[in-house]
């Protein structure tokens, strides 16, 4: 049988990083692939405990339909929370629950996109979201990073070059794949610019909470005094990625769209999760645990680096992020990087090439992304250690 | 701030069920209007030892990031459980695990059609696959049903008229919102038809075990020789709605294409709920468990029917369901039934305007959608006694 697919999604590829991720389900491989939380960060004990009251207390709550937009008390908790931690909110926002951060892209991404429509955004950007948007047939333009995050020049000149921008797509904070963050500056001139050339920022802030160093920058919703802001948030890197439960604040216009494609999309988000992060927030300190996530993040990403530092060819060189799971690593002008990952595979270490990451599917990158939060510490050692003598070998 | 929506969703107008459910939260509504399971119908104690069991055993695997095809093991057990149950599952097929039902329709949609595809569905149908069908751009073609399902000359004479369509919908067993089961004979017409006329078949079979009355009819996916059809289950209404897991069946290049848009919608479903179900699947007795429902629901519709035999005005018709959660009631010929619709919220009692389930958004209806799992017994007696009342008044 010959089948007819939709346009839409016949020419999408399946996830390079997830296709890695099944390859690395092997014990022996050392991965740093993922984009795992470290599995200490998952606090067991007070899920379990809360689960178990949930489903003692009110278990019908927990097991029947519930409503679309989300669990009104975890709403409520949010649209708190993120106004305190973020200043994000205004008359004019409301909270959406969504099934992880994910959903939220994809359903913005499902309500703004005709075919054709352009989506500008960081090159390179989370994969995730470059098939969510390339699956509703727009095109993405890319534009180049600084260490300081995205190129404001040339994002005038992409707004410029294509009127019909429905949304720029931005992780301003410890940006996946790279781990840059973007400056306070430059988030000023991206809503600016947004603003100037009438398109919306698709803000996507997963890991926000996670910063080991440095310190914290306003997100661009905080800014968001005209309403052009979608802001995608997530509980999948501060509690749990299995829950699926993540948020969007965006204004109300915007929500009741959304609302509708997620009846369509899923229903609801699972209502034990969403009962499950609800009473996280409320009964345990969020600062306190969030702080212990900090530490093991801050610890790994520094052990990785220390031996990337002493082990790697110097021609090869890396990001140093200040937060987040990942650091972007960039070999010599010239080298063969997809080679590189190759011989890392021999060696049993897995590393995401980092033409999964751009915007053009033809591109070509001399960069890998590596993730410090999944592996345990003597992996961290001895996976550098063998990337190191690959480094010194190829280059 | 003037937003551009997609055209894909800007038509779209949020669910008329969902719509209504909101209205009915005033607990002094009377509410036929749900779709959810009897509260009685949860199996409250074994999913809190299972999930308590689950959380102990093995918290990790429940917190983290899993596979975006679903928990291996429940992928496994439902390959097996579709093959004993309905004869379902060939060589060429596979089994993804979906974030309810609701999700593998909307996921069918995503990779099927592009703008302007035709899909043809029973009509009236279920309107939260309407809407997802709407919400790709695809045209609704609906033919109409007979007391044994879809009318069989209709639906040849859709399939010659619209030669770009892409699949048929159908819930063949107690169909929502009418009750209908389709014979075994249309079934098989319907099977024949598709492959001559080349399109697919969605067969959504959410009520299939909740069969009270009368013998099994195969399913249509049972017949599916030449990997034509994509069959939609759930455990919606077999275990609980609310930990949103439901599963689809088809030829692996179909499943392969879904896959890749569930990266992209939601990653993978919420792990734990996966796990719940698989570990009640292994741990109790699914037969007896099915059983149980299948007393509640018959207890229901029996007192429902025989209510409305009573008490209403014999000019106003009613299907007679074998099975599922609604039956559908038929106003005189030239009713207003909308008008019917607003007399009853003004007596407290919520049915659902039958034009909300046409492929036709402008089409007219003189029934309504009537459910009677959610409503205890009493509600049903009291609510059938202040319609009945109406129909009198009204007609």
């Amino acid at each position: 049988m010959q089948y007819r697919f939709s346009k839409k999604i016949d020419s999408l590829q399946p996830s390079a990083i997830r296709e890695i991720l099944k390859a690395t389900a092997d014990p022996a491989v050392i991965s740093f692939a993922a984009g795992n939380p470290a599995p200490e960060a998952f606090p067991v004990e007070a899920v379990q405990k809360i689960t178990g009251e949930i489903l003692e207390e009110n278990p019908i709550l927990a097991l029947q339909y519930s409503v679309t937009e989300g669990y009104q008390p975890l709403r409520d908790q949010l649209t708190q929370m993120v106004k305190e931690r973020y200043g994000i909110g205004r008359e004019f926002d409301q909270v959406l629950i969504v099934s992880g951060a994910q959903q939220g892209i994809c359903l913005s991404a499902h309500c703004l996109l005709d075919g054709g429509d352009k989506v500008i955004s960081e090159n390179p950007s989370f994969i995730g979201s470059l098939n969510a948007f390339r699956s509703f047939r727009s095109q993405l333009v890319g534009v180049e990073m600084g260490p300081d995050g995205i190129d404001i020049d040339a994002l005038e000149q992409a707004l410029k070059d294509n009127p019909n921008t429905k949304f720029i797509y931005t992780i301003p904070n410890f940006q996946n794949p790279t781990g840059i963050t973007m400056s306070l500056e430059k988030r000023k001139e991206v809503y600016r610019l947004a603003l100037q050339y009438g398109a919306l920022i698709l803000e996507d802030n997963p890991y926000g909470e996670l910063r080991f160093a440095g310190e914290d920058v306003p997100t661009i919703k905080s800014m968001d005094t005209e309403g052009i802001v979608i802001y995608c948030g997530s509980f999948s890197k501060v509690l749990s990625p299995g829950l699926r439960v993540g948020y969007v604040v965006a204004p109300k216009e915007i929500i009741a769209k959304l609302t509708v494609a997620k009846q369509s999309a899923d229903v609801h988000t699972t209502i034990l999760s969403q009962l499950i992060c609800s009473r996280f927030l409320k009964e345990y300190d969020f600062n306190a645990h969030i702080a212990g996530l900090r530490d093991i993040y801050r610890k790994k990403s520094a052990l990785m680096i220390r031996e990337m530092d002493q082990n790697f060819n110097p021609a090869v060189t890396h990001t140093t992020p200040e937060g987040g799971l990942f650091l972007w690593c960039t070999l010599p002008k010239g080298s063969d990087m997809l080679a590189f990952c190759k011989a890392a595979v021999d060696q049993q270490v897995a590393v995401v090439p980092g033409s999964a990451f751009l915007t053009d599917d033809h591109g070509v990158s001399e960069s890998v992304r590596l993730n410090f939060s999944t592996p345990t510490d003597e992996q961290i050692v001895e996976g550098i250690h063998r990337l190191g003598a690959l480094t010194k070998k190829m280059f």
